[in-house]
């Protein structure tokens, strides 16, 4: 006759279960704190919550870039709100390009599973560390640091990015000097970038100013 | 005539006291936030949310592990949210045991203050650290790692946790195991037990599947 | 026709942009959690919330300690809100105090811009770290530490205090000592004063029991 | 004329570029500290310290697990040191099993990539959240939580897992009670299992006691 | 034949096991870093580093305050280095007290296991949280905040203080203003204390100046 | 008689103190780790440590960008090694301006003391704040994203920049792309840029390739 053990277990943890913190899915509905997202009561959480299908689909790289990111960040997959880790995919065509850009808050490991790429990152020191990856290789790029991805043969590319927060943010070069508002004038300013470029890229990316 | 102290200290506080995040006692009711649960209203706060009684009755140990957590963690004691540690109280009768597990959140450090309790941990590269402990000693166990007491006389013996984490959380291997609905021949791939040890002890522990 | 960089630049972002959280301003009216306040809608946020004007006039030093402090913590300075970093702007008259105080939450930098201060704080190891700071000088108190300044010279002086916290809170010994309702006994027995002292100061400081 | 602009700018980052901290490649031969390792000289950095090949080898799995887990935590990829997130790689034959483990440092994402697995994990509360994923699908495991993973196919199946740490620890539960010195009568009281089951798997996993 | 079992999980853990950061015991004849000590070589750590008597023996009280503290820092308890964790003896014969004081790095959780003892903290806006505790109660300090303990009744006390850190360092009020070589005018200015008050504390704390 | 007041005090700290991690001065000799520098011996730091006196120098700005930074980071100001917190000075000529740039590792408040200054930044989501400071305002930076500031009036202007962090990083996006050994084929790539705009800018920042 062991059933005191049942007894005991569920006594042993009664108290404390239904408000311990192993995990925090977002609510996406709630407005987020500084660490993320409010998490949804434990009673409605489910496996669905932690578990993420999209990026078993190619991302579309008929584009001018010949390039696509599948983002799995909190907003897409709420089981990792609070958890410091995320994953994105990437897809080139040949030719793609992933810009120049950086994540302010992660850093990122890069795992190449088809093709190959050249990837490099850029110091605040102003040196570079760039090297092309084949099928199997990784490489990290530490946070805040300004990055690119070039597909590197004449083939397609598919890569993973595994991240150090599950929200680390993209920020573009391009898109913050030529896809908004700031003005021209303020752009050569700040960029020592010749008027016409900017204005031929200004036309290119949706900015105005 | 000095009363001007009083209003330049006033003064100096005025504009920020009423926001300044001393602590965060834990509103029970609000959803919880990566950090912990969101904070009762300043003035809605008394001494009696940093005080608790709950670990002065001992537990009671007529089970069949012979032995009671009671736990101090922000559910209970509202006033330790957000600020990195609780205590818990064990009670344990003679040939009582706290079974495997571990605390997903949080190192703890276990003081012996009545009786003698053999406490141990077992480390990534599969060391075990163990050792009997006497009234008075202390015995840390870094987070996450699996570790267990044994009363180690024939004495009954209490002693009380200190965790780095206001809300540690408690895994314990055999309910993880034979407490739930993880199916018997998922449990046999898993832990590589037996078919008929692992039916016995789903049978003890309310186990499904 | 290089317009498809709009629209793949647009496409990379579109699904996680309106989640990221670059930022956090604080919604002051909602409750507090453990990191913080939650964050106004993005959509909600402008540059106004990231800009303070309120250091830009020099506080009133008419009053018996002859300083004045003006804070830009969060509850002031909502942009602040997560980014671990405030300031704040001291004025001081001839003969100007900031009596013995700490900042539970952070560490500072004082940085004298007009006149001469000298600053000091004490260890844990009771060793006095003390110095007369001029124009452009600037003095590091480690977190949590008792520190103090005073007008080091018979002009007046201007300093600011940056903060690695957007919320340190502040502690003065005095208001703690002799504010608020302490008994004068507790008082006596817990910094040695002598009774006749603490009822002086009770009094200048606006205390009571 | 521009040269100037090379002299500025070579100003404005020479006082602080050897020092800054962007990154810190672990230096594996120094006693590590409470963050990780200590750093190797920046000038002896090269991008060889950011990339690992290791990765792209299938683990062998001619064993009895049929499973083989292969590394890229700051030991074997010293670019990670410090930056919070790591990776591994999983090779698994048909009938291959990952068994029951948690890893106290860090939450992990597994990212299916060839078969279907079987993956979950058990919460504190002792809820099962499992699931059989496909190629391309991902779960995530709260940090400290049991989880394991079990080819659900007839096929070889392949996978990553991503760390929020660049060195999490792994701690399979069988190892702990099997393969050190525990006694065998002190397995006992802490599992519940029963002798001849212990000593059974004490032999199957090297231990003594 | 089952002893390929042993190999593989040998084989599983071998490339990074002598490298997994579960603990990093204080070597104390290091110097410190930002987290704590430098990490002890994990073959020479054993059991007794983790293991702490000094708490088993009552503190001499014989003393002008009637109380003495045996400390369990990471200094004289090395296996709680970085693990954010400490504890701490207090004895306080009858009329003991432990004088106003703060620890800048922890909050603190205090369990009085004999006697009577009453115990407050100040808050930030200057509100005193404080009650009397009997045997089994808990108490809450705040991180940085000065508080106090009083014995409450005619019989010797004992409690224990769990930490939020391994190391928070201690700092004494009156020690501060009276212990070192501070000048005696400038305690006043900063304290608004007597001269005459000044100067009779500071000959009973040792203080020059 | 009160001298045992001198003893007890000097007991209850005598066992912590030499050890207690109030500061980190940074050995700057010594290899960094994670977290920062390794600490001084606490017996070798003096108030020199914790004192900076460099920014009370105006930079140089008879320079291309008319502007100079003067840094107070970890390894000009040892003192703030582990806090937090650091700080910059500012100096612009008329037409002044600071490149678009970000801090990888901290968040920034700009304070002007002088003159007139634009000052804005680029959200993840592409939206720009930014706003023309006077005297006395401040404006707050986010961690990572690419900030820029301009002399806005016809005067010299001076600022202030306080950090989140002891050693943030700069990143300066002309000389990530103009100023190191890129490639002009993989800088257009990556860039959108032309060709001659490179080459133009490579030949200014000094760049090869």
């Amino acid at each position: 006759m062991i059933s005191p053990i049942i007894f005991i277990f569920s006594l042993l943890l009664s108290s404390s279960h239904a408000a311990v913190q192993d995990f925090c899915v977002a609510d996406l509905k709630a407005p987020e704190s500084t660490g993320g997202y409010p998490c949804k009561k434990p009673e409605e959480v489910t496996v669905a919550d932690f578990v993420f299908s999209g990026l078993g689909v190619a991302g579309n790289t008929s584009n001018s870039i010949k390039a696509a990111v599948t983002p799995a960040f909190a907003p897409q997959f709420p089981g990792v709100n609070g958890l410091g880790v995320s994953l994105n995919r990437l897809d080139m065509a040949p030719g793609g390009v992933a810009p120049l850009h950086s994540h302010p808050g992660g850093s990122e490991i890069v795992h190449v599973v088809r093709g190959a790429i050249t990837a490099g990152f850029i110091s605040s020191a102003n040196k570079v560390y760039s090297k092309t990856l084949k099928k199997g290789d990784i490489i990290v790029f530490p946070q805040g640091l300004l990055h690119f991805l070039v597909n590197a043969g004449g083939n397609p590319a598919e890569a993973y990015f595994s991240f150090s927060s599950a929200n680390p943010g993209t920020q573009l070069v391009d898109t913050a000097l030529f896809g908004n508002d700031l003005p021209t004038e303020l752009v050569a300013a700040i960029s020592f970038l010749d008027i016409a470029q900017i204005k031929k890229l200004k036309s290119a990316f949706g900015g105005t100013g």
